[in-house]
C-alpha cells in the first residue's frame, strides 16, 4: 500500500506489516484514506514538548524501579532530547502513517537507539500517555492565561489612573442611569477578571493529578512508582482509579469553560467599546494602530479589534459546545471520539490568549474623549436617584419618593430642562420637604460626591479600591 | 386599559396610573400583550423564600442604621412572614401586572402595612435584589446537589460491596480490553462524582459574596451596612464594585456548568447501562420498577430511566448554551435580557437533581448478572496485556512483546481457542523465554490477580480504595 | 403501591397490575419516583387536539379496511370528540400513572366505550402515533409562524411608508458609512423575513409525510391503508421505511432551526433598536406602552421588549442545541431519549411566535425622531463614497480615487468641516479633474439621489421595491 | 514597522503609509500584533478560485457597461488568470499586511498591470465581494456534499443487495423488538440521506442569489449591470436590498445546519456499528483496513473510523453553535465579527465530506456476520407482536391481545422457552381463539413473512423499495 518513497520516509519502522505500533494481529494494511481520516499528527504535534517531558519522567521511573537500567534510561533521555531539539528546530520529519505525535517520537527513538527504545512504552498505554501530555499542556496554558489576565487587569488599572476624576454616565438597559467615575468603571472589569483568575486556579488545582500509570484502563502488573513520576512532572497527586482516568476529560471541559467565561467577559467589554466608538457616543478614541479602514468608503475608521474580540467569543463557546457534545453518552473507558478533544482545546486557548493580549493593547492605547462625554453628561437625569434618596433622608418612603421624582422628571421633559433648573416652587409643589438645599444633591458632579456605600462609585471608596488593586497587582 | 375585573384583582396598588412601581414618569399604561411578554412571575415565583429572606435581612439592616425604626422593621418582618406563609400555602394571589415575585411581595406588604411597606425598597434596586435572591436560590440548589451526589456515591459504594469479587470485562473503543473488578468499575464513578462535588464547593465559595447594596448600578448615598446584611444571609463577603455586581452572572454560569459536568457523567453511565441491559450484553438486571413496556410489543422491558437520564443531559447542555448565548456581548450594567437567566437555571437544577435521585434508585436496585457475565468472560483475550507484561518481566522490550502477543492472538483466532489453550510449543515458537509458568498469568482470574500498581484493579488496591471511600462517605 | 385514593382517580383502568397499557409481562409495579421521572403528561397534553384528530383518522381507516366495524368507528369518534371537549374545557382529569396524553385519551375512551376502545390501538404503536401527533402540531405551528412573519413584514412595510423620504445613516462596523432611505432600511428586514418564510415552507413540505403505519418499527401484518390516513390528515405522502420513521426527528430539528433563524434576525433588529433608543442615538421613539421603568431610578424608560426579544433568541438557540445533542449518536430505532424532543419544540414555537407578535407591536408603534436624526446627519462623511465614484466617472482608478478622498476626509477632520465645505482650490489640489460641479454629489441629500444600481437605496429603486412588496403582502 | 525584507515582498503596493487599501485617512501604521490578530489570509486563501472567478465576472461587467475598456478588461483577466495559476501551483507569496485573499489578489494584479488593476474594485466593496466569494464556495461545497451523499446511498444499496434475505433483530430502547430484513435496515439510511439531499438542494436554491453590486451597504451611483454578473457566475437571481445583503449570512447558517443534520445521521449509524462490532453483538465484520489496534493491548481491533465519525458530529454541531452565537444580536450591516464565519464553514464542510467518504468505505467493506446473528435471532421474542396481531385478526381487541401475549411471554421466560415452544394447551388457556395454526405466525422467519403494510419490512415491500432506489440512484 505504501509506495517505496513513503517507505523511505519511514526508515526505522517496526517489523510489522504497516509499521503501526499495534499491528501484530492485523493481516491487512490500513487504507490510505483511513490513515488520513484517523491521523492526529497534524494537530497533536503541539504536544511534543509535553510528550518528551512525560516520557523522560516515565523512563526515569522505569530505571528507578529497575524495569530498565540506568544506562538504558540515559540512552532514552539522550535520544528524546535530540528529538525534541529537532522538533523545536522544525527539522523533524512527519509521516502520515505514524498517526500521532506519540508514535512519531517513539518511532524516532527506536530509529536512533534500537531495542532500548522499544522499552519506553513499558507499563504505559497511549491512553494514559495522551492524558498526561494533554494535562501538562493545559496546565501550561492555564499559567499563560493567568499571566495574560493579570496583564489586562494592570491595563485597566492604568486606564483608571489615567482618567482620574472623569465621570461617565452609567447605563442599565442601555439607558442612562446614574453617574459613575471612570475609575469605578475600569475597576468593574478588574473584578470580573479576578474571578476568572480564581477559576483558572481552581481548574489548575483539580487538573493537577497524574494519570500516567493507569495504562490502558486497568493499571499494570509491573512494579511502577507513580508518585515518583508525579514528583518529576510537578503533579500534586496520583489518580486513584485507572478506569476513571481512562475516560476522564473533566480537566479539559473545566479549563475550556474557564476560558469561555473569560471570552464572555471580553465580549461584553468589546461590545461596549464598539458602541463607545460610534459617532453617536464618541466616548472613546482608539489609536489608528488598532483600527482599520474600508476598501470602498474612504472615511471609515473601524474598531476591528474590539469587533473581533466580541466575535471570537463565539468560537470559544462553540469549542465548549463541541467538547460537551463529544463526551456526552460515552461509556467507559477510552473511546476514539476523545481524539477530537484537542483541537477545540488548542483553539480556545489560542483564541483567548490572543484576545487577552489584544484587549490589553487596546486598553493601554485608548483615551476617553472627556470633552464629548462632558458635553452631554447632564442629559438623561443621572441625578434623579440622588434626588430620590434626598427625599428618603427627609423621611419620605422610597416608593413615594420614587413617584415624586418621576413626576419631576416628567415636568423637566415637558420643559426641556434639567432637574437642577426647576424652581423652588416646583420642588415645594412636588413635596414640601424639598428645600433649596436640594441643589447640593443635583447635577452629576454633586450626585457622584453624594455616594457613600461600600462598593459604590463614591470617590473615597473608589480610591480605596484602586489602592488595593495597585497593591495586589504590583507583584 | 385594564378592565374593572382586573383592577379588582389588584386592590392595594400604588396610586400611579398602572400600579407599576416605576410608573411615575409614564403617561400611558402598558399594553396587555407587553405585560404578558415581559412578566416573570410565572417562573420567578420560585424565588419567594429567598426574596422574603433577603428583604427581612435588608429591613433589619435599615433599622440597624436608623433608616427605619425598630417598630417599622417589626411591621415589615411580620408582614413578610405572613406573605411567605400564604405563598407556602399556595393561597397568595398572583396578578400579571405586578410583573415579578419581588413586586408581588412588596405590593402585598404595602397592601398590609401601608407607608412603612413603601420604605422597604430604600437603598435597594430590583437589580441587586434579584441578584441576591438568585444567589441564595442557587446556593441552596448547590447544597441539595451536593447531598444528592453523596447519596449517589453511597449507592455506587453499596453496589461495589454487593458485587464483591465479580470480574467484568473492561472496554476501550467498546472492545473488550482487560478484566476489571466490578468494585473497581463502581469506584470509577465515585471518583467522577467526587470531582463534581469539588466543583460544587468551588462554585459555592465563589458565589457567596453579597450583591445587595450595589443598588441600581452605582451604590447609594444612604448610610447602609452591607456587612450586616452579609452576616444575616450567610454570605462570606461583600461585592466590591457595584457596576460589576449589576452585570454579573458568573455564579449562574459557573453553577450551570457544574451541573452540566454532572449530567455528562450521568450520561456516560446511563449509556453504559442501556447497553448492559441489551439482550446481547445481558450484564444487568434492572428491577421492573424502573423499567417500562411497549404499547404494541408485549415482550418489551425497556431501561427507560437510564435512557431519560442520558437524554436529559441534552437539556442541561442546552440550558448552559442558552445562558452563554444570553450573556455574550452585553455591555454594562444590567440589561433586561438577564431576566432570561432564571428558567435555564431552574430547569438545570431540577433536571440534575432528579437525575441524581433516580440514578441512585437504579444503582441500588440493579444486580449484575454474574452467570451471564462469567459465561463469556474468557472471550476477547482480556489476558493478552498480562501476557505481554510477562514478556517484559523476562527482558523483552515492550514493543517486541506487543508484537509477539499480537501474533499469538492471531493464532488463537485461527484455531478458535484462548491464549491459555496454546501449547508449550506454541509459546516457545513465539519466544524462547516463555515457559510453562506463563499459564499462571493467563485466564481472566489470574490476570486480575496479577495487577499491582496504585489505582489499578488489583484486588488489594481496590480493597484499600473501598475502605477509604467507606470512611469518607460514612458521615 | 398505588393508594386507594389514586386508584379512584383512575376508575376504568386496564386489568393489569399497574394499569399501564404495557404491563402484561411485568410482575412488579412502577416506583412512584420513576413514574414522576418518566411521565410526559405535564407537557405533552398540548398534543391533545392532534392526538384526537390522528386517532379519528386512524379509526376511520380501520373501519375502511374492516378491521373494525362502522359502528365501532362511530363509537370511537363519538367518544374521542367528547374527550376532546373535556380537554378543551379544562375538565379532563390527569393522573400521573397514565404517563402521557396518548394513554390518557385512550384510557378515557376505554372507560367510556369499553372493549371497542381497546381496538383503537390496532396496527399502531405509540412510536408512530407520537410522531404523527408531533408532526401535526409542528405543521400547525409552522402555519402560525408564517402568518406572524407576514404580519411583521406588513408592519415593516407600514413603517417604510410612514417614514417616506427620511434619510438615515447606514452603518458598517457600527461606524457611519453611507446614507440610506429609511424605507430601504425597513425593506431589508422584509427581505430577511421573506427568506424565513421560504424556509418555513420548505420545512413544512418535507415534514408533510405520514409516519402512522410504521407501527413499532417494522410495520404491521394487518391490512391497513396508509394513503387513506394521509388524505384524512392532509399529508402529501406516506413514509416509505418504517425503521426510518421510528427514529426520525428531522422535521423537529429542521423546524427548530427555521425558528432559530427567525430568532437570529429578530435579535439583530432588537439590538439595533435598543441602540437607537439610547440617549446617544435618539433615533427612535417607542410608545410608553412597550417600555418599562426602574424600581429605583425614577427617570428611566427602558426598551424592555426589544431587550427581551434579543435575549430570547438565546433560548431558541439553546433549544436547538438541546435537540441536536439529544439526537446525536442514537442508534435505530426509537429510544426513550426522544421524549425530550417536545419541550424544546414547544418552547421555541411559543417564544418565536410571541417575539414575532411583539416585534410587530413595536414596529407599528415606533416613530423615527427625524429631527434628531437630521441634526447630525451630515456627520461621518456619508458622502465620501459618492465623491469617490465621482472621481471614477472622471476616469480615475478606484484605488487612486479612494486614496484621494481619504486625504480630503483627513483635511476636513483637521478643519472640523464637511466635504462640501472644502474650497475649489482644495479639490483642485487633490485632483485636477474635480470641478465645482462636485458639489452636486456632496451632502447626504445629493448622495442618496445619486444612487442608481438595482437593490440600492436609490429613491426610484426603493419605490419599486415598496410597490412590489405592497402587492405581494396585500393578500 | 515593516522591515525592508517585508517591503521587498510587497513591491508594487499603494503609495499610502502602510500599503493598506484603505489607509488614505490614517496617520499611523497598524500595530504588528493587530495585523496578526485581524488577518484572515491564513484561512480565507481557500477562497482564491472563487475570488478570481468573481473578479473576472465583475471586470467583464465593468467593460460591458463601459466603466473600463475591453482592453483593460483583457489585461485584468490575463493578470488574474496568471495569479490563479500561481495560487494553484503554491508559488504565490503571502504577506501578513495584505490581510486577506482579496487584497492579496488585487494587490498582485496592481503589481502586474498597474493603474488598470486599480480599476477592478470599481463599484464593489469587500463586503459584497466576500459574500459573493463565500456563496460560490459554499455552492461548490453543497454540490460536492450531494455527490458524496449519493455515493453513500449507493453503498447502502449495495449492502442491502449483498445481504439479501438476511434477518436482523430490530430494536427500540436498544431492546430487541421485531425482526427486520437487513435490506430494510440499510434502506432506512438511504431515506435519511435522501432528506439530507433535499435539504442540500433547498439550501442551494436559496443561496443562489447574487450579492455583488450591494457595494458597501447602499449600492452604487455607477451604472452597473448586476444581471450580467449573475449570469456569468451562474446565480439564479440578484439580491434586491443592499442593506440586507451586507448583513446576510443566512446561506452560511442554513448550509451549516444542513451539514449538521448529515452529521447527526452519520453519528447514529456510527454508534450502531460500534455496538455491532462489540464482542457481545458480533453482528459486523469490518475489514482490518478500517480498524486500528492498541499500543498496549495486542489483541485489540477497534472500529476507529466509526468512533471518529460519531465523534466528529460534535465538531459540526460546535461549528453551527459558533455561527449562531456569532450572528446573534449584530445590527445592520456588516460587522467585523462576520470574518469569523469562514473557519466553521470550512471545517464543517471538510468534516462532513470526509465522514461521508469514509462512511462509504466502511459500508462497502463491511459484512454482516450472519452466523452469529442467526444463532441468537430467536432470542427476545421478536414474534410477540405478530402473535398479538394474530389475536386481533381473530377479533380480540388490541389492548386485550397485548395483555394476553404479555402473559404468554412471561410464561416463556419462566420456562426458558420461545413462544413457538408453548403447547396448544398453553395457547388455549391464554385465549380459546388461538388455534394450532398460530405456529404459522411464530418464529422470526414467519414473523417477517407476515408483514404486509406499505413501508414495512415485508419482503415484497422491501423489494419494491430496493427496485425504486436502484432506479433513482443509477444515474
Amino acid at each position: 500500500m505504501r509506495s517505496p518513497a513513503q517507505s523511505k520516509a519511514h526508515p526505522g519502522g517496526d517489523t510489522t506489516l504497516t509499521g503501526k505500533a499495534w499491528a501484530g494481529r492485523f493481516s491487512e494494511g490500513t487504507d490510505r484514506r483511513v490513515e488520513q481520516f484517523t491521523e492526529s499528527i497534524s494537530f497533536d504535534r503541539r504536544l511534543f514538548e509535553q510528550d518528551v517531558r512525560g516520557s523522560i519522567a516515565h523512563a526515569r521511573m522505569l530505571a528507578h524501579v529497575n524495569l530498565i537500567t540506568a544506562e538504558e534510561c540515559g540512552q532514552i533521555e539522550q535520544g528524546l532530547s535530540e528529538i525534541r531539539d529537532e522538533l523545536r528546530a522544525g527539522t523533524f520529519p512527519f509521516v502520515l502513517e505514524r498517526e500521532d505525535v506519540h508514535m512519531h517520537i517513539e518511532a524516532a527513538l527506536i530509529d536512533r537507539i534500537g531495542d532500548t527504545g522499544r522499552k519506553l512504552h513499558t507499563a504505559r498505554s497511549r491512553n494514559d500517555q495522551v492524558a498526561t501530555d494533554l494535562k501538562l499542556w493545559v496546565r501550561d496554558g492555564l499559567d499563560r492565561i493567568d499571566a495574560r489576565l493579570k496583564a489586562l487587569q494592570r491595563a485597566f488599572l492604568g486606564a483608571a489612573e489615567r482618567h482620574d476624576g472623569v465621570i461617565l454616565p452609567g447605563y442599565t438597559h442601555m439607558q442612562r442611569a446614574q453617574p459613575v467615575l471612570a475609575a469605578h468603571y475600569f475597576l468593574a472589569y478588574i473584578e470580573k477578571f479576578s474571578r476568572d483568575r480564581d477559576r483558572v486556579a481552581d481548574a489548575r488545582k483539580r487538573l493537577n493529578v497524574l494519570p500516567l500509570g493507569a495504562a490502558a484502563l486497568a493499571g499494570t502488573t509491573l512494579p511502577i512508582d507513580r508518585d515518583f513520576v508525579a514528583r518529576e512532572l510537578g503533579f500534586d497527586g496520583v489518580a486513584a482509579n485507572s478506569l476513571d482516568v481512562s475516560s476522564d476529560r473533566d480537566f479539559a471541559l473545566e479549563s475550556l469553560f474557564t476560558l469561555t467565561m473569560i471570552a464572555e467577559h471580553l465580549s461584553g467589554w468589546a461590545e461596549e467599546w464598539v458602541l463607545w466608538s460610534t459617532q453617536e457616543f464618541s466616548f472613546l478614541s482608539l489609536p489608528d494602530a488598532v483600527c482599520t479602514g474600508s476598501s470602498i468608503m474612504p472615511q471609515k475608521k473601524n474598531p476591528d479589534v474590539c469587533e473581533l474580540i466580541r466575535g471570537r467569543s463565539a468560537r470559544v463557546i462553540g469549542s465548549l459546545a463541541t467538547l460537551l457534545v463529544l463526551i456526552k453518552g460515552l461509556p467507559l473507558a477510552y473511546n476514539r471520539d476523545l481524539q477530537e478533544d484537542k483541537e477545540p482545546i488548542f483553539d480556545a486557548f489560542d483564541t483567548v490568549e490572543s484576545c487577552l493580549e489584544l484587549a490589553a493593547v487596546v486598553v493601554e492605547g485608548a483615551s476617553l474623549r472627556t470633552d464629548r462625554i462632558q458635553a452631554r453628561l447632564e442629559e438623561g437625569f443621572l441625578d434623579a436617584t440622588t434626588l430620590m434618596e434626598y427625599l428618603i433622608v427627609h423621611g419620605i418612603p422610597q416608593r413615594t419618593g420614587h413617584s415624586i421624582v418621576g413626576k419631576l422628571v416628567g415636568l423637566c421633559e415637558q420643559r426641556g430642562c434639567k432637574l437642577v433648573d426647576l424652581t423652588d416652587a416646583d420642588f415645594q409643589a412636588a413635596h414640601p420637604s424639598i428645600g433649596p438645599d436640594v441643589r447640593d444633591s443635583l447635577g452629576v458632579e454633586n450626585a457622584v460626591k453624594a455616594f457613600r456605600s461600600f462598593g459604590s462609585t463614591a470617590p473615597g471608596e473608589v480610591a480605596k479600591q484602586l489602592a488595593s488593586w495597585r497593591e495586589s497587582l504590583s507583584t
